[in-house]
């Protein structure tokens, strides 16, 4: 059983290009207990593997030279010595770029044959598609009504992003690359408008067709081109950031103008703004609360406070090169 | 009736300088129908109207040269010629920096001087005191056994928001300027540690005092600080950015490095990192959904697919240069 696999024979040095990598060719190793011998049938291209190809350490570790890369694939069980699993049955998980490989049945999913064709396991019906709900339906929640902007509305799972976006009632910009990609989401995809990403003015394209602001932000990419977005979303926008593709060859979290968000994704944080005015409904109960507190002594009011109108010059500047402690007030004291 | 009043009269180049303010002598103007005449007690320093003292347009528009520099104050009312307030009543309201003012009633609230002192109502049972609350109990909503980092924590906000972040029962990391200011946050306040942000060495400084990282973070000042804290928070962390306090001088929205905190807040934003897998729980459910949306031809699936293992580095490769649409594949094709 001659396994045919390709190896990293180098680091990219920013875009990955095909003499990076070298075809290799070895045994293939028989399975151990519990484990399955899987004939590959098809490979999924993902950007995520970049992020491994960064000589530096860093998080996720890098893939070392000479090591088969890593890769999702639909493959056929040829020998097993898995219960769970049987001889033909179609599996899709971390296979790696070879033609034969040896894994774990527990890190199989079985792909039924004739629910869908099988490699849609890999796509619509898979990690690609299953984000593009998650990030509609969960973390966006996207409503109808709602303008959505789509980073890389194109690609695998921007494409099921726009189209459920579409379903959910929303209105879709996607935002692409060329025009063969602008022609595929607004004609096959049914987004509204799209802008191209390389745009010399993307700020005034992004101004044109969000005349309202985006509600929803879906964002891949990072970069410039979250900055340019950001300048047009609507109140109370929701982005998502799931990927930074932009920055996948600078070393993850070592490029500080890029560590931001991928911070963000690799915590899952929600960073909101805010503005104390929206809230007004409930400044009686704070007050309230507050009060109390104050009264039982389990609060501490702390002022600093200068005497007269003239003092008030001194008493601002010192807000932002002093070292103030607790309230700065200012009594203009002509009244008891 | 002689109003003295403090005007702006010239733009501060970055921090704010005694220098750029003057005083003058006026006449009160006299109120029309619903309005009142105030003398001025108290007036609250705060940061904010510094984003009003830069010279380019933007939001908010800027103060012009010669005008009353604006802020909030309590007073006694002199004069009225509004049904709802008496002479002699207690106001609080936007008053400016003057020791007369002539506002619409409707502008400014009552302030019961039995409660507390009078001028509690620009700080801990005003303005400040409402932020903190809201952003402890409903922006971020601490919880008991958080640990929480609370930048500017000697100020006005700061210093309510870490007693009220330990009332709730979390641990409390105050950013600080000074000993003095440390001293204050740990010893008055009760923070369980505090960090100042002059460090040479914030990195380690953080990494110190939050090992487990910061679930929450509620952040005025933007920055350096803000990348700062980012990059020692834990899963799932909430920041709420409601101020800047490191840019107020640089032009907002006009400075590119710190446009992004200032549109965040602006637009109430809410910017999530997204991980597909901590949602495992619905993948079968998003996979039944899809699968019935393309069976039903609602969902359109395009797959771009290339030929044998040879062929997937440059497949890989051009999804980073090249122009793909939909789901990129690889065919082994050793199998039917």
């Amino acid at each position: 059983m001659t396994n045919e696999r390709i190896v990293l024979s180098s680091y990219p040095q920013s875009q990955p290009r095909a003499e990076d990598f070298t075809i290799d060719v070895a045994d293939a190793r028989d399975p151990g207990e519990g484990e399955v011998l899987i004939e590959t049938q098809w490979l999924s291209m993902d950007p995520a593997p970049r992020l491994r190809m960064n000589a530096g350490s860093g998080f996720p570790p890098p893939i070392r030279l000479g090591d088969t890369v890593p890769g999702r694939g639909v493959g056929i069980v040829r020998a097993t010595r898995d219960p769970t699993l049987r001889e033909g049955e179609i599996v899709a998980g971390e296979l790696g770029w070879q033609t034969l490989s040896t894994v774990a049945a527990s890190q199989l999913r079985r792909v039924d044959p004739t629910l869908a064709p099988v490699q849609t396991a890999l796509g619509v019906l898979g990690p690609s598609g299953i984000t593009a709900w998650l990030l509609v339906r969960e973390a966006a929640r996207v409503r109808a009504g709602d303008t959505v902007v789509v980073a890389a509305a194109a690609g695998s799972v921007g494409s099921i992003a726009v189209q459920l976006a579409k379903l959910a009632g929303a209105r879709v910009v996607g935002i692409v690359g060329s025009q063969r990609q602008a022609d595929f989401v607004r004609g096959q995809l049914g987004a509204a408008a799209t802008v191209d990403y390389h745009s010399v003015d993307l700020d005034a394209e992004l101004a044109a067709t969000l005349p309202a602001g985006a509600d929803v932000f879906l964002d891949s990419v990072g970069g410039r081109l979250h900055e340019s977005v950001l300048m047009h979303i609507a109140d109370h926008a929701r982005i998502v950031a799931f990927g930074y593709i932009s920055a996948y060859h600078l070393g993850s979290a070592e490029q500080p103008e890029y560590g931001r968000i991928y911070q963000l994704i690799r915590r899952r944080a929600h960073l909101s703004g805010f503005l104390v005015g929206d809230h007004a409904a409930l400044f009686a109960e704070a007050v309230r609360d507050l009060a109390t507190l104050l009264a039982d002594a389990r609060l501490c009011n702390v002022e600093t406070v200068s005497e007269g109108l003239a003092s008030v010059p001194t008493a601002f500047a010192a807000l932002f090169s002093g070292d103030p402690v607790g309230k700065q007030l200012v009594r203009i004291g002509k009244v008891p």
